[in-house]
């Protein structure tokens, strides 16, 4: 079970191990919002001339006017009436796509729009009758984004297609490995709720105190919690206000026309490598190498919001990676590794792509986490000597990606009401602390092979990898969380041993690293859509929990639901394949033999890897600003070394589009970039739940829209008059 | 040999015959210019608020302070030399197109283009050494374009892959009948320059009375001569004119996309069923009936610049041909026609559709050159009783496609020019005549087969098919020369009978219709291009005479060279197949076997199609106009009955976007629309010349994007893996 985005091409068998994208790495997008927000600000420059258009396009003058309600009118009964029929709905969906395909698109999107349809349309009813007695705000529309988004996530990182599948016996007797008793465990009900509650919660409190490093401090665009925002301001935008207005209609348009666009892609893909989505823009050997534009408004859309130097980076890392590196490597098979390998196997190539990426997420993600830690030490400090507690204490830490600008209006507000109502650091500090010793305490009587003192470690590392995923995605939109997962299969794993019943405790360690580092990416996103619409924190913070804990019970439910009436669940070749079951299972198989099992040099190459993103680091620290800004982000690099270069190539053609435009008509792409890039986004974002009905209903695609190259085409055509 | 446009695939065998749109219709364009013209000015209508916009979008108020040269110095030494060379080369590709592929692109954009560089680059230069007498003028310009395309014209409308070759010996001996030597004349340098010389000049004369009635009085868009106009406007566009500079950085915009776009498209065109011109649009089911969206740019921008009426009509037209008649009549294979016929042959459904489409054209045809006959009479008549000849005697005569508006400053101007040097009425009459008693004296000694008052009957019918070709061109920007050359075929053929060498008669008779019919169309072009740049008409008509001179001469030389060179030219198989010489040869044979020979019922609905044609007239000319603007006309009707209907569905793609163009802002649309429209038409023009290049070069496409259906999709994939 992965989901969408790289993973809808691994599994399937394209033939060539080249074409083979790795899976399991999310992008998770958001919905619902207009208006010229952050983004437009500090783009916009310190320009005089441009001051009052900054007037104009601020957000948060045009709703000036409304009250902010406060965190607990936020939280309102109908809001989680809304959230759990939404939930239920959606986790229902993602199982059976789990169970099937493998292949979940993100429904962000909908949820957001179909909360606010379902909101709007009863309190309009109650207001027609005069029974309304609270309006429907912003905020409220927010929470409930929230909610959903943390409630049917669960059903994605609980791992119903993958890992926890991976251990039930079932699976087990399709490998010829380690299918001892001691290496099984099948779902039962009970345990799967239990498990799902101690270790889902955990990544909630780590967020806590990333959340403001993230948002305020680093300044990071989350393009989809971005756009998100920009779709709920939209809905909510008072009457009146004239640009802002344009900006819906101008949002509404590129909605509808990204929308259009998946609609009209869809008819040609009767299979995975057929419609634009496989398109050889670039010509066949550049799309055997992961080099095409694959006609993604999405990507497009993200490219538009993120700034210059991230798309940069990204196609530099696809270059590096995908141009230069997988190649060359790949000319090695049969000396560097075995030749026979499948093209998913740890062992081979996939390896590479897995650990070197890794390895420079992991340095870049260190070295900002240290920065972060000793600025916050060093504050506190002087802090203490000055007797105060500063509630800013990493504020003079400039963000990665963007210059300092003027403070503006929008920015102003936001920060304060995003740190008004703060959560309690003992209560952050102190919850991680409880729901860790829960966690330790409960999970080895679950999984008795995952001894108490892996999970101990696992917690330790934790903060760093989430703080990691959270700031990639924050960057460039993808969440990376099955990378991680993989990454704690193969420590955990060989840790334990194969004796040990290893490759149980690499699967259970798996659950409990994805469900931290997914939570802490997805629900970030939702904080700086939450801090574009003014929602409270806390209220944000309560949503979420109360989203995962419906998840934790919902998500189990509908799974057994589905394994109890089909019966053929997890069986290659049957209905319900689950097709990414078998895949960790015997990357967990592999992952016992410990690091020395890797592919030669490999880990030689994420040692230079991790070093090369501290030492970009540290000269991005050390040179002047002017120079530092055309440096490229290694974070930012790193995603395309594991997802492949396609959605860089679709990010740079957004970039371009934004920049010819600035070349044309700066305060209009000022003014209308954000909302065009949030239409783009959120189409093609909502059009990803009628495309998953289609795909349940078993309404397949017509038409197969097909490249080849002459000489295969001449043979083909060929093939075909014989056929009629 | 046939020009581009449906005729790209006819020929090659798709499969089907649903599939198979007709060969030998062209569509012809022309190079150069910009600013808001005619149709600006009539879609801008009478509002008192567009009136400031009017004046600053008049072009020829921008062109007020140039003088126009008299029609004696628009005829420069330079033009004729630059024409000359121009005129070979063209020919030569358009003739190696000829006996290769037989698809012929049109090159006119190339040529206005190629032109206007040559011209700049020699007076810049003399301008800079202090040399320069004449400056270059827009009517230079658009005289170099007129005897272009007349000249290179010839190697198309000469059949040298088409009629005359399938005269030759080689061509009868691959069919088994007729290949007597009555009927069977081979190539030879002599006879070939003479029969064209003859032939060649009778359209020019026939054209000159045509001439006032299609552009001033009838008002027609000729959308490739329009925006022609446009290009060569814009080149010479005097500076400080604001509003007509915007003008040409947006048509040079648009022509950059869409000659991208054609480079783009090109690299997916392995073969002719692959790539975006086959994209099925719409559907499987639809493609197989010729309904699809082929993202040409060409006729998005015809589509743009012609009345929305027209492009009604052209779909409606498909529609009821394609939708629904040859779908029906198809069904009736076995039983009104013989299953086993090849997709060509007029015995079958093809029948169907020449003959339908001409009757129909036919019928409105004749009713406008009656009714334009009939007020010519009158206003004479009344005239002569005042004592003056009127020298309007069709104004009153309403355009069919335009409503009245007030004329316009553009429109007063250009008619005055075009007025000014009037071609005296009896060098036209008699220049007729005489032209046509050499012909009909000299070309039976060149066929004994071709009796002379064959040639006077057809020469007596011309004018009115040149005039019905003329119209329609008009209208739709498509020319079907070789379709009047299959009427010539059919009837000549069959009244000469196959004892009679009506084989050879029938051929023959083509080559004179299509040479009347064909100039009739592309030099209209040319003279709404003039009536555009204020070219004088006499200028035109001289330049137009001597490029059809050159052509007469070196087209002729050029296939000669060819075929004296290569000896396999016209061999099924070989490198030089000449598809289309046996094609012609083939429908002469079934022609001589007279109409009786046609399908069942095929007969009884031209008669159907050509008196609705009347009717349809008569009902637009007696209800009031407010009515009548809403009724389809006949003439765009019948095109897509012959070429198919998917350059009707890109012609209403580019009414609706300027539908919705005109609805967002008006005023923008009204001045940038034809910028917008030119721009799309000349960049596809002008990629032809490319794309022909490397096609003789042998470069091929390296990719195919192909569209299958997903039952037949998953045999190829099963097929492919086995090929590797």
């Amino acid at each position: 079970m992965e989901s969408y985005g790289a993973d809808r091409r691994e599994g399937e068998g394209e033939g060539e191990e080249e074409m083979v994208a790795p899976e399991g790495s999310e992008m998770r997008r958001r919905s619902a919002a207009a208006a010229a927000a952050k983004e437009v600000e500090t783009r916009e420059g310190n320009g005089e001339a441009a001051a009052s258009t900054m007037m104009s396009m601020s957000v948060e003058r045009v709703f000036e006017g409304k009250r902010v309600p406060g965190w607990r009118e936020q939280l309102t009964l109908r809001a989680f009436v809304v959230s759990f029929v939404l939930a239920a709905m959606f986790s229902v969906i993602v199982m059976k796509l789990n169970l099937t395909t493998g292949i979940i698109p993100s429904l962000n999107v909908s949820a957001g729009l179909l909360g606010f349809f379902f909101v709007k349309t009863w309190t309009a009813a109650l207001d027609r009758v005069g029974l309304l007695k609270k309006p429907f705000t912003r905020q409220e529309n927010t929470v409930i984004q929230t909610c959903v988004v943390a409630a049917y996530d669960i059903a994605f990182s609980g791992g119903f297609g993958s890992y926890l599948l991976g251990m039930s016996e079932r699976v087990a007797n399709q490998t010829t490995e380690a299918n001892d008793p001691q290496n099984v465990k099948d779902p039962q009900l009970g345990w799967m709720i239990g498990f799902l509650f101690v270790v889902s919660f955990l990544g909630l409190f780590a967020l806590v105190p990333l959340r403001k490093i993230m948002i305020i401090d680093y300044k990071l665009i989350y393009p989809s919690g971005t756009a998100t925002a920009h779709l709920i301001n939209g809905f909510h935008t008072p009457q009146g206000a004239k640009l802002a207005r344009k900006q819906v209609i101008t949002l509404a348009k590129f909605f509808v026309i990204s929308f259009a666009w998946g609609f009209f892609q869809w008819f040609y893909t009767a299979t995975d490598s057929c419609g634009f989505q496989a398109f050889p823009t670039l010509g066949l050997k550049a799309y055997a190498n992961n080099f095409y534009f694959d006609f993604s408004t999405i990507y497009i859309g993200v490219g538009m919001i993120c700034p210059y130097i991230v798309n940069v980076s990204v196609l530099l890392g696809g270059i590096i990676s995908w141009g230069i590196m997988w190649p060359l490597i790949n000319n090695k098979k049969g000396e560097w590794f075995s030749a026979d390998l499948p093209p998913t196997s740890l062992h081979g190539l996939q390896g590479y792509r897995v650990f070197i990426s890794i390895a420079l997420i992991l340095g870049d993600g260190l070295y900002n986490f240290v920065k972060v830690l000793l600025h916050t030490v060093t504050s506190l400090v002087a802090a203490a000597r000055k007797g105060r507690t500063s509630t800013l204490p990493v504020s003079d830490n400039g963000s990665p990606i963007t210059t300092d600008n003027p403070v503006s209006f929008d920015d102003e507000r936001r920060t304060e009401l995003f740190l008004k109502d703060q959560i309690p650091q003992p209560v952050a500090y102190g919850g991680y602390v409880l729901v860790a010793v829960i966690s330790i305490v409960t999970v080895p009587h679950i999984f008795p092979q995952l001894k108490w003192y892996y999970i101990l470690v696992a917690y330790v590392f934790a903060p760093v990898l989430a703080f990691c995923n959270a700031y990639g995605c924050g960057l460039t939109d993808w969440s990376l969380a099955s990378t991680y997962g993989k990454l704690a299969i193969f420590t955990i794993g060989a840790w334990a041993g194969a004796s040990h019943g290893g490759v149980l405790a690499g699967l259970a360690a798996c659950g409990v690293m994805m469900s931290i580092v997914s939570t802490a990416a997805d629900l970030m996103q939702d904080f700086k859509t939450g801090y574009m619409t003014l929602a409270s924190p806390r209220s944000m913070f309560v949503s979420q929990v109360i989203g995962t804990a419906m998840g934790c019970v919902i998500a189990p439910c509908v799974f057994w639901l589905f394994f109890k009436a089909f019966k053929d669940i997890g069986l290659s070749g049957s209905e319900y394949p689950a097709p990414y079951a078998i895949v960790y299972r015997n990357m967990a198989i592999l992952g016992v033999d410990g690091f020395g099992s890797l592919p030669k040099h490999c880990l030689t190459l994420c040692f230079v890897f991790f070093a090369a993103a501290i030492v970009i680091n540290l000269i991005r620290d050390l040179v002047p600003q002017k120079v530092a800004r055309f440096i490229p982000l290694p974070m930012a690099m790193a995603i395309p070394f594991y997802i492949g270069s396609y959605f860089a190539i679709d990010m740079c053609v957004g970039s371009l589009i934004l920049f010819v435009w600035e070349m044309v008509d700066k305060a209009k792409a000022d003014a209308f970039g954000p909302a065009v890039a949030s239409g783009l986004i959120c189409g093609d974002g909502l059009w990803t739940l009628p495309q998953s009905v289609l795909s349940l209903a078993k309404v397949q695609p017509p038409i197969c829209m097909k490249f080849l190259s002459r000489q295969i085409n001449d043979k083909v055509d060929t093939y075909i008059a014989t056929l009629s």
